[in-house]
This record gives C-alpha cells, structure tokens and sequence, in this order.
C-alpha cells in the first residue's frame, strides 16, 4: 500500500502550470573555469557556442538553441538552474501565475539570465531547487551533418536532468502538478516510491526524482548516437589517463532500458552520457515499475553501482547563489533510515543488511562533514 | 519566387483538425500472405501480436499497442490505411468534422476496422489518400528489454509513412492544416517545393510529400537502434539470396540526416529501414531546404538513386477497397513535366538533360503500363 | 632486477618443439551436459557440428575446423585439454620428441581423443598441464556469410586461453621453447614477471600465462566483430535473468587493448568474450610492459577487478580424467606470499596494504576449502 | 576445365623465394603533394611519421613501423612500389637470388629506397611490377592505446594492395611460386579465372590479382575496427562536400566477407578501407570459389559496381621511375575479349550482353585515350 499523502504535501495550484517543452540547459558553478573547460570541451568534445572571462556557453552537436551547458566560475561548485524551454512566450506569465501561488520566489529577467537567452523566469521551487524556463533564445548552426567535426564519442542531444530529493512522492506529485508524467519509478513491496523517472518530452524522462537528503543535483545527461561513442568516451578518458573521472558503467539500464556512463567533472559534479531509450510520448504511455529489491532494475547486467553514485552529487544554488540547505531525507515511519553495515541508509530497519545494490536511498547527509566531489 | 497557390488549393476548414499523436500502423494487402509473412517476420523480424487466415498483426520491438502493420491478403497489392494515433479518444470528433467540412468521404467503426483497435474513422482525405484515426487500442508487451528475443536487425518503431502526390505545395499546405508541421523540404531556386517531410511527433517527420503521379504510397518505414541493425538486415538478405529486394542503399540522407535502406517487400511495396535522425520538437524548430540540384540531398555521399525508387509505388484503396485512380502531376506553367533523356519527368524543359540524381519529381505514371514491383 | 631462474627452470629441449599453428579447442568437463549446452549453444550462441549423449562439439561461425570447444559430461568441472593445431601431420613426431624429452607424460591417439580430430598427441607438459596437439581434423562449413544464422552477440573465433601457474617466469621460458613468443607482460619495479601474454598465431595471445596456485584454466575466449556484438550477450543474459553470470566487464583491457567481458557458465568454468587486439606478426614485434601498480592495466578505464575473477580457476585434469594437484604459489624471496587486509595475496609484503586492483597473483588456493565456481 | 598455362607462363625458379611477412607499405607518386597530404591526413587522419619537402610518411594507428605509405611528389600520378616486409634480414639476399634467377631488374639500396628502412631490394617482378622488400625498419610509437588521437573514421592497419595484370592465371602460378596461397578467386563454369585472392599473413589477401590491361595498381586498402568507422569516413566526406571522392560502397564483400568502402584520392588512386574477413591462417584454409556470374560475389548485397571500378587504375612505374607500358589483356582463346554494350569486355562472346555486375575483366586500356582518375 502506498504511503499516504500527507499534510506536507504540496498543494495543487488553482494556476495552470506553463507549457514546458523540454529540459533545455543546465547552468553549473565550476570553481575552476579553465579545468571545466578542458573537460567538457576538449575531452568531451561540447561546442564552445560563445565564451567570457566567467563563463562559456557550451551546446551539443545536434543542438539548434544557443546552449545546453553554462561553466560559470563561482566560489563553490553548485547548480545555478535547471533550465527548462517552454512552447511560446507567454508560458512565462503562466510560470509566474503558478510558483506566485505556491508562495516561491520568483525572479524575472526579459533580458535573459545568461547570454544568449531573453525573457526568462527563475524560480526556487518547493522542492528547493533553482528552476528556470524561457522560450526566446538565440538559434545557431545545428552541427548534425557536420561530420568533420564529429568526435568518436560525440554528444549529441542533452536528455535529462536527475534531482536528488528527501521525499521523492511528494515531488512526484509536485512534478505531476507541473505537467510532468512518469514513465519508470522504483518501489518496494510497500508501494514506497524510491526513484521516478518524469518526461514532457516523448522520452523516458527531462528529469528524475532520486531519494536523498535534497536539494541536490545527482546528474545532468547528454545523449550519444550509438553505443560505441560511449566507449569512446572511456577508451579516450584512459588515454589522457583520466579515468578515475570514469564513476560508474558503462553499463545498461533497467530503468529507461539506456545504455549510460557516469563521469565526475573536475568539481564532482555527475554527467552522464547515455543512448536509446525509448518512445513514451503515448497519453497511456505504461509505467513501468521496479522492484527495488531488483539488483537489476539500475543495472541491466547486474553490476554493482559504486557508493559514491549514491552517496554524492551537488549542492544547488538560491536565486542569490547561495547554496540551498539541505534538507535530511524525512523520517516518517515509512521513511526512517536506518544506517546499514554497508554504511548505505535504509528506509526499513530490516532492509539495513540488505546488499547494496539494494540501496536507493541516498544516506544522509551530514552537514559540516559533506566534502562534494570525487578525489580525481 | 514560389508558385501561387491558386484555386487549386484545399481550403482550411473553420473546425480544427485533430490532435495526432504519431503515425501507429499502416494496412498493407498483399497478395501472398505466407510470402509476404516471410518477408516481415521471418527476414525483418517484425513481431507476431496476432494472425488468422487473412491477415498477419505486426509490431516493433518496442511497440505496446497491437500492431503497427496490419498484412491483408487481398487481390491487388496496395495500401488500405495509413493509420494515426490521436491524442484522446474525443479526437475522432474533430476527425469527423474536419473532414466532414472538406466533402471527404468518412466512415467511423465503433469496434474499429482492424482487430486490437477500437472505435475509429477512416477517411479519404482530399489528396486521396485512405487516412485513419484511432485511440483506443489494446496494449501488449514492449519488448524493448526482451534482448533474448532480438535480432540483428531488430526494427524497433514505426518511424514514419511517405507519400506521392502530383502537387506537393498543395498537400503540404493541406497536412499543415491538418496540424503537421515542415521540418525540411527541397525545393529550386525559383521556390517550387519538389518533396517535403512533415511531423506531428518530435522526429524528422510522420509522414512526407514526394512529387509524382498520386496518391500513391511510396514507403513505410521503421527504425533501428544502430547503423549496424540496417547492414546486418543487408548481410542477411544476401545470406538468403534475397539480395535483389534492397533497392537503395545503405546510405546517409542529406535530408533527415538518418542512415536508411530502401527494401521491396514480396508484392514491391517499398519499406525504409532507418536511424538516427534529430529532435525537431520546438515550435521554432529551423526547416532545413535542400536545393533539388544538390546531389547529397537524397544521399548525403553522392550515390545515384536508382531510377525504381523514384518511378515505382504502391496504390492506395479507398475505403470500399478499390485503387484510387492515380493524378498525373499537374502541368500548370510551374508544374510542367518534361521527358528526359533519362526516362525522369522535368518541372523545367531545360532540366531534362540534368543526370539522373537532380530528378525530385516522379516520372508521369502511365495507366494500363504501369506494373507495380520490382523484379526479385 | 628480475629474478634469477634457478634450478627449479625447465630445461630446453634439445628436440625442436612441434610447429604451433594456433589454440583450436578446448575440452571442458561439465557436470551437467544439458545446462552447459543451454549456455553454450542456446544463449552463447556457438554452433553445434556434432553430439551424443557424452559429449557436445561446438564451433565458432567462422571456424572451419570440427570443432572450437567439447563439452563433456564429467564428475568434476574441469579441463581435459588444451588443444592447438600445428601446421603439418609430421609435427606430432616432433611432440612426442620434444615432451618425451622433457619426461612427460606423452600419449598418442592415431584415431584421436575426441570425434572429429585425427592423429592426436596428448601430455601433460612441465607446468602441469594437459596439453593437445593435432593436424588432421574433419572441416565443416564455414558459417561467415550465414548471415541468417548469426545472433547479435555471434562468436567468431576462438581466441586465446588463458593458464594459472605459480612460477610465471619459469612457465615463460618453458613455452619459449615451446616456440611462443611474449607479446605483453605485467612486471613490478624489480622485474618480476606477474603475468605474461604468448602467442603463435599473430594475435596478442593464444595463451597467456597468470600467476596463481596452479595447474589452473583461468579462462578460454572467443572474439566477436564488434564491441556491440559484447553488449548484445549482457542484455540478452539480463533479459534471461542470468546477469549473474556477468562476472566482470564488458570493459577495455589494457594489456592487449581488446575490448572484453568474462563470463562463468553453469560449472564455473570462465569464458572470456574479446574483441580488437592487434597485429603482432613480426618478429620485432615490440613487447609492452605494464607497471603491476598501474591500475589501467587490466582493465583501461580503471574499474576495479571483482575478487572472484583473480581467486578462482577450474581445475585441470591429468590424461587419465583425474584433477592434478595444485601447487602453492612458489615462496622464493621474490615470490613471497603475504596476504593482504582486502584478502589478496602479494608477493612484497609492503604491497599487502596496496587496493585490491594492484594484485596480479592469485591468492593462496587452499586445499579443501577451494569451491570452483561463482554463485549463480 | 582451366586454361593451360602454356609457354606464357613464368618458371619456377631454383631458388627459393624470400619469406614474405606482409604487405607494409606502399609508395605513391602524386601531382600536389599538399592536395594529397591534406586527403591522408586531415580526411582519412593517418598519422604523419615524418615529412619533408618531397615526400610525406604516414602510418596506421596500429602501426609500429615507421610507414604504411609514402606519398611523393611527382610529374605523374603513379605507383613507385608495393612494398613487403621479409622475416629476416637474410631473406633480401633470397629476393635477390630469386629474381636475379628470373632475369628481373633488381637494385639493393643498403640505405633504404624511403626514410625509415634500412637495406631494401627492389626489383621489377616477372609481372611488371615494383616490388620492394625490406626487414630493417625503423620502431616509431604504436598509437593503439591513444585514443585522444583517434579519429571516427581510424585507420589501424595497412590491410592490403590489389593489382591489375592481363594474365590472372599466369600472375596467380607466379605470385604461388614466391610463397602466396590463394584464399578467394573468381571463376567461370569453364575454371577460368577472372581474379585471386592471395596472402602471406593469415588474413584473405596480402595482395590480390584482377585480371585487366596491366601492370597497373586496383587499390590500396587499410583496415578499421569496425563498421561504424567506414561509414564516418562516408560522412565526414560528405560534410566537407568531398563526397566525389567515393567511388563505390560502403558495402559488404560477398569475395572475403569484409565490409568496404573505395575512394579515390585527389590523383585517382584508388583507396579502400576494409574491415572484419577472417582467418585463414590454416595450410588447408578452404579456398572459396565464386561463379563469376554470382552477382552477389563483388557486393553481397547485389549492389551494382559502378563501371569506373572496372576501368580505371593507376600506372605503375619502373625502377627509374618511368611507367611501365600497359600489356592489354592477352587474346588467348580463352581469354579473347569482347567488348558489350555496356562498353565492358567479355572473355566469351555470348557474355558481351550479360549485365555490367557480371564483368570481372577491365576492359581494354586505350593508350593515349586514358586519363587515369576520377571527375573530382
């Protein structure tokens, strides 16, 4: 029986949620600007789209707007926003109209957040997070058939964001409010939802509710054409003898069915690099769900996810920059986490000495002791 | 300077079109089902959801509505339906009037027109083409993780059907009330529209417009996950010495920039094989136009089609099961065919001596001569 | 320095050793026949030439030889042989010299020891080993251009096997004179030799030699095209839910620079899936030496090695069907055993708080206690 | 039955030949050395080893040795020599030998012909072409591992050169006395053969023989690691609107199953990139017959071979660099020629109207008439 919705549950507003299209871009604080470069650009092969003393604009190969990844120096590696495309200009009011009554703070700039983007909203949603959305933005080449500038492990598309949470039904049913859908999620036996998998677009998700002491950033997705640009990718991080940056996979997914690779960037934070999922775009699109005692719903193969894929990801920011608190994953009887022997938090006593692959509660985050990154 | 759209043209109704989801199936009778079985089960790999005596129901791999195929044992080889999923089952309403208000024949089947379909309409739409709409639809299993059951070529979706008509301008003006949208299109300097590809889900297209003699259907294709799915469909067909039912290709499209293979099934119906084209879902999203004497427009390395795949289709039936009569292309002053040297119809005299790849038109298709099929 | 080969050397021949061609087949005992079978054939995908009640015989696609692998009903999970081809009927006259010489055991079968295998000499060689050597052999069809036989995850060849030995420099020489040449080898600071990689045919390998408690098969291996072709086996064993016979990978190797993935079949017995090492033909062929502490060196993207993959390895059998003992790995003052806190053996004791992924020996191997095979 | 190989043929010479190792490079003579160096390196990315005003050096990734091809500046587009290496240094004074026995022209340049190699024999073979052996050469850095310099498109290795002679027969009885063995060939119902398939190294060819006016040079091809490489190559030459320089394919080999591509460089010459035939390292590796009527034998998949295939090579010059005088193809009964309406040549009349797939003999090179190259 799934666990009930409780009074600290968001309310539906009465405003309509915007049209949103798509995730769009990611804007990441990197404390070091030119080593952030070095990574996305000439290891990963992103297209410096325009670039300043304090940021570059990045954009993938297939990408017709002016950026998908914004590098900003700042004093601490975090999220700025998650950006989201909306269908017409006037989705902006209706985002306005929406987190205004949902008492969030909403900022508007109509000359854009970042270069290369007008009218925008940014907005810390009641999940903590930096959201942002805006429909006007500069087109530029889209690089598809530019193929003397292809790399073997060439980025084509961003896919998708994931959110590292305390209570993931309770964002669910915000995201749901906004106008997502769920495609996948993880449960237990119980119906305790563990993980969601949300989409506008027809895929299997714009972004993704992970259990965890949140508001954090757990990855940001781009998308390769086949499998072997994924392997690429690795073969050339070993190459430069980067490969610690390698964190986990390449593996294939249970959930979304995708092909995927996580890296750390030079800050910590995750990007994932992932392939063929599949059509969802259906009204009656099926859900599918994981058992969460599955060891093969989050790899396909069965291989074991590393601690620090459940225990990291990035702090984000407020709309002044400064990072959001983080808020422990709730306590309620059906979401206590018992610490395991395996150091893995667990939301049910008897699931402590569970293996880990069991695990898809992010442990608890101990404020003060929290060191963001991966020693590379 | 583009041709006027005279009286020639198909007038917008004042009820809106339907909101279509994506092209779900198309009906294809055949003339030997156990040989054209064969071909799309045994070759191709498509999946049995259903069969009796007179008709085989297809899928791809990851399909989870009953078919996407539909092969009818029938007396002539021809096409029955191209067949649209609509967003709500209150979209065949709008079918009805839209068509309705534009004189079309049109027919609703409550228990839908083929098994694991619900209550549908089918039309003749004003180009002559047999459309159809549905919503409800039974679910079967996506395949999508059943790797034990995939095959070096596995088709995983319906991508998209491909049309000829004599006036392309006039049928892409008709779709784009309709609610389909241009997202590339070749035309001449002067602006005449030779062939035009038009979605309604976030792809290159569901459907495109090629020039010739009409309605005629000239390919439904499905999509590989790699490029190495559409070779391995090539090795095996020679394998089976079945080599003479690959037409064209492999090769890169200029337009759609997709990897594709052209096949002909047992009766010639033509089937694309394709993969890897772009996102396409924003509403600004930029239309590329590829110039008709581009010779990498119709393959991106500048191999010749062969002349089959602009001279040979398949006819459409209307909705008593009777070939619709077939429209030469239209000669008015910027429409005008001219015979080439090459056996290839010109819209400009002094076109005729072009080689053989600039041809974008269909050559005038001749009653009583013409003999659907290739020779295999 | 590396270490001085002492008394314990084998001595070189004075016969010539018999002209390898390269590794043919391997013959596995299994213990139950029809589960092997399942793996090897319905999952693996390897082609069955011939088989009785006893025995199966198995080939890859592109093999033209009788047989690549035997699988034979048994008591205990083990090797019978390691069989190669030389390169003409009168070398077996120099096997039977050269062994003979050595105070081997050396058997000949005129009718051969399995079907499809002529004239056969069978030993077992200085390091423990049941080695075979044959040249007449029954051909079958080559199945390359069968295109409408193979599975997306088809076997090609065999490639390489791959052998357990307490003394890796001692077995080193020892097939030197054999006539293999070492093409990559894993060395510490001091020289000592961990691992070594020998080859007759013009491949990295077609056995390598790894330090461990031997006369032990660590592993027999068969290549594929492609890197895809890798992948396709681990969805297809997700999909059956056998994940749990993934016991490492898919992953690039360092030594070699083959792509790879190990499997365990019903028995334990370890298969290895490779692909894309290189040309090693000339006779200067450069040896590559990999640092025993570089952590790229087995598998180039850095992923730990899984514990099960360095402690176990099936037994081998001697030429009357019983396992040969295993001997400890040597305690010469280079070659010193100190177990580490992560349970792994070093030849250094400073190297015993070193991670897991720096141990190239195999840990002590306890008579008794060992269980061949991994949980599944 | 077979043609007789009647006083035509040349004698087997007393002494032995030199023991051949592979094919390793080949010296091109080209008209815009920066034209050519810019094909190479910056379209196809072999890597540079060395250059100078004259010549440039270049490599495979794989590659140990210090080239694969030169490419020389010159007044006509041409090939200087097809160049092996021996086993041993001993065995250039076998080649010497050899074809001093044969009344050969043979020079020795204990300096090397090319920078790199050290003693080399040249001669000019009983065929008319330039043939050079060598052992000494100089180690330059394997680049297998540096995978931050591969490109989409890598060439790995040098794979093999294809040669043009009028007398098949008499090229194959010549090229077995220097040691190759005949992996492919192409008859006709009578056993004449139209073109063989030879190798040193155990792959299907080291060098093949197409029956033709020669001496002249068909192609040289270099090897990638799979498909997916070839097709880039495709595309990359698209994208910078070089899309001319492919001749024929990509497509699969029906004649050694690889997969290939031709190209043609901005001289003409004829490159082939070629990836996956298989082992034939076995003394009674089955030799595979195709029907020259087979069309399936060139192109599996039954793809047409565009005439410029058949007709068009490169000049291949003598030890002074003068090009050798093209015999035509001899007019033996057996191999008189016919010219068809497809403008091909036919060895038997009633062939002269068969299908151009059906043509495996060049048609006859008009001196005078014949401009070696490609409309690029």
């Amino acid at each position: 029986m799934p666990e009930p919705i409780a009074a600290h549950s968001i309310p539906t507003p009465v405003a309509p949620p915007p049209d949103i299209l798509r995730c769009a871009y990611m804007e990441l604080v990197v404390t070091d600007l030119a080593a952030s470069r070095n990574f996305y650009v000439d290891v990963l092969g992103l297209v410096v789209t325009e670039e300043d003393a304090e940021a570059v604009y990045l954009r993938s190969i297939e990408e017709f707007i002016h950026h998908n990844l914004v590098l900003r120096q700042g004093p601490v590696a975090a999220v700025a926003a998650f950006s989201y495309r909306v269908r017409s200009p006037e989705e902006l009011d209706r985002a306005v109209a929406f987190y205004t009554e949902l008492g969030c703070e909403v900022r508007r700039a109509p000359e854009g957040f970042t270069r290369g983007i007008g009218d925008s909203v940014r907005v810390i949603d009641p999940l903590g997070f930096p959201y942002e959305f805006f429909y006007d933005v500069q087109h530029v080449e889209r690089l598809a058939w530019r193929y003397d500038l292809h790399t073997p492990g060439a980025l084509v598309r961003l896919d998708h964001f994931n959110q590292v949470t305390p209570d993931v039904p309770r964002a669910v049913k915000f995201m749901e409010d906004l106008g997502f859908r769920v495609t996948e999620d993880i449960q237990d036996a119980e119906g305790t939802t563990y993980a969601a998998w949300l989409r506008r677009k027809p895929t299997v998700h714009d972004t993704a509710m992970t259990g965890g002491d949140g508001p954090r950033m757990h990855h940001v997705a781009f998308a390769t054409h086949e499998k072997h640009n994924i392997i690429a990718i690795c073969d050339k991080l070993g190459a430069l003898r980067l490969s610690d940056r390698i964190e986990r996979g390449p593996g294939r997914h249970g959930v979304s069915n995708a092909f995927y690779l996580y890296l750390r960037d030079p800050d910590g934070h995750r990007v994932e690099i992932y392939t063929q999922d599949y059509w969802t775009g259906d009204p009656d699109n099926p859900v599918v769900t994981w058992d969460v005692h599955d060891n093969q719903r989050r790899d396909w193969w069965g291989n074991p996810v590393v601690p620090s894929w459940y225990t990291e990801a990035s702090p984000v920011l407020d709309l002044d920059g400064v990072p959001q608190p983080v808020v422990a994953r709730t306590d309620t009887s059906e979401m206590a986490v018992t610490i395991g022997a395996d150091g893995f938090s667990y939301t049910r006593p008897e699931d402590a000495s569970r293996a880990q692959d069991d695990a898809d509660v992010l442990p608890s985050w101990k404020q003060g002791e929290y060191k963001l990154g991966h020693q590379l």
